[in-house]
């Protein structure tokens, strides 16, 4: 397969946009770049040996222009480009049907979560496609074939469940680590212990699935123990462990 | 350092036993297995080349008896034993204090989640190290620094905080796994597509805290698609969604 999009404009200049315009350099020229932000901007657009639009006027022409910008922010964006332009944008949560129609609109939508410093090997990552018509849509999937092995085509409503679940395995998770973290800081205890455990937790998941890998006092409704931990937990922690408990017990079938 | 312990009796036959029988024979004499369940007692007698006691009086001489049982019944296996055995145990949350006393009593806790199928590195995995006395703690000590690198003495109150955040990230966060695993069944999508994503999540940890690796629309404090998520959800994964996300909002101090 070979795309026809041959050159990229990018617009915005956050963890999206540098991984992206990252991979894509290696396979089709990054012509512009432009950011409200001039420093990161300017910084991306020399990283990628691209030319730096201050205004979204300035961008030059080219086969795609890459929207990586808040959700808030697309249709802001779309607006001020002309309306022949070629447009793709990297939400899960935004519509198309939202969004201004213009000739070719699109998504491509990758299933990660970038961090300015750290390298994601795309390789794996699911790219979710969709397109305003099929053609563009096509266009789109041979583009992102450039990066990875597992590119499919999903429509506005799956793509929104998929975001969601997303926000689940990384937001949520997340946050229960930093619930984890500040609560054995309040004990003087060394988040890094909690580090293998973290690691092992998601890797036991590559061939496991969760109902299988579940262990712990809430599968084994080990009274004394849960109502032991409740007694150390503040208020805000303790209404995660109960809620989170109740539904282990539950969906596990204990009495 | 070398540990005075050359010989190890382990009883039961489950996760614990199996992964720490496994590694403890490459460097210490496994004399015997009880388990009370007569096939994986069996099976990993055969598997660690030492004798089946069918009972707990049957067990052979050893310099230390390794009780890896359920929490609840380490009280009951310790009576059974008598009291001139070194005996540890490996649960985080059982206080020694609360134990029959005994000469030798202490605990050897992998904060580590194991499964029978999956071979973890113990090298990395931090062992915590309680005794009744000096002299059997730093014995207990020298024992697991054969195994790993990250051996600490800890008290029985260090102890259970440490269980209580493990079951945090590990117990907590798969059955967040689970519920976007049910979800996503139910939209007839795959949880396969969330796997880079939950590695990721995971491994960006080891180099970066969780408050910094925060992402998504809690974080944002994006409503739009908050409402447009908890419109989605059923009321269990609704009350979940709902918790985490203000808590979120909450540490991060969005307005």
């Amino acid at each position: 397969m070979s795309t026809g999009i041959k050159s990229i404009s990018i617009i915005g200049s956050g963890n999206v946009a540098h991984h992206l315009g990252k991979a894509f350099a290696g396979h089709v020229n990054i012509t512009s770049v432009h950011s409200r932000n001039f420093q990161t901007g300017s910084q991306l657009a020399e990283d990628l040996n691209a030319f730096f639009a201050e205004t979204v006027t300035d961008i030059l022409p080219s086969d795609l222009v890459l929207i990586c910008v808040n959700d808030d922010d697309i249709r802001d964006v779309l607006k001020s480009l002309p309306l022949e332009m070629s447009c793709a944008y990297c939400s899960g949560a935004v519509e198309i049907s939202s969004l201004p129609v213009r000739k070719n609109l699109g998504v491509i939508y990758p299933l990660q979560t970038f961090s300015l410093h750290r390298d994601v090997d795309l390789f794996e990552v699911p790219f979710f496609i969709e397109a305003n018509n099929e053609f563009f849509a096509q266009e789109l999937f041979d583009l992102a074939w450039l990066l990875s092995r597992k590119v499919v085509f999903a429509n506005s409503t799956d793509r929104k469940h998929l975001h969601l679940a997303a926000v689940m395995v990384n937001n949520f998770v997340n946050h229960i680590h930093f619930l984890a973290e500040k609560y054995l800081k309040s004990k003087s205890l060394e988040f890094a212990y909690l580090k293998p455990l973290i690691k092992e937790t998601a890797l036991k998941l590559q061939s496991t699935n969760p109902f299988d890998a579940q262990t712990g006092p809430a599968l084994r409704n080990d009274k004394v123990t849960i109502e032991g931990h409740l007694d150390l937990l503040d208020e805000e922690t303790k209404e995660m462990y109960g809620m989170l408990t109740n539904s282990i017990i539950k969906h596990h079938n204990n009495k």
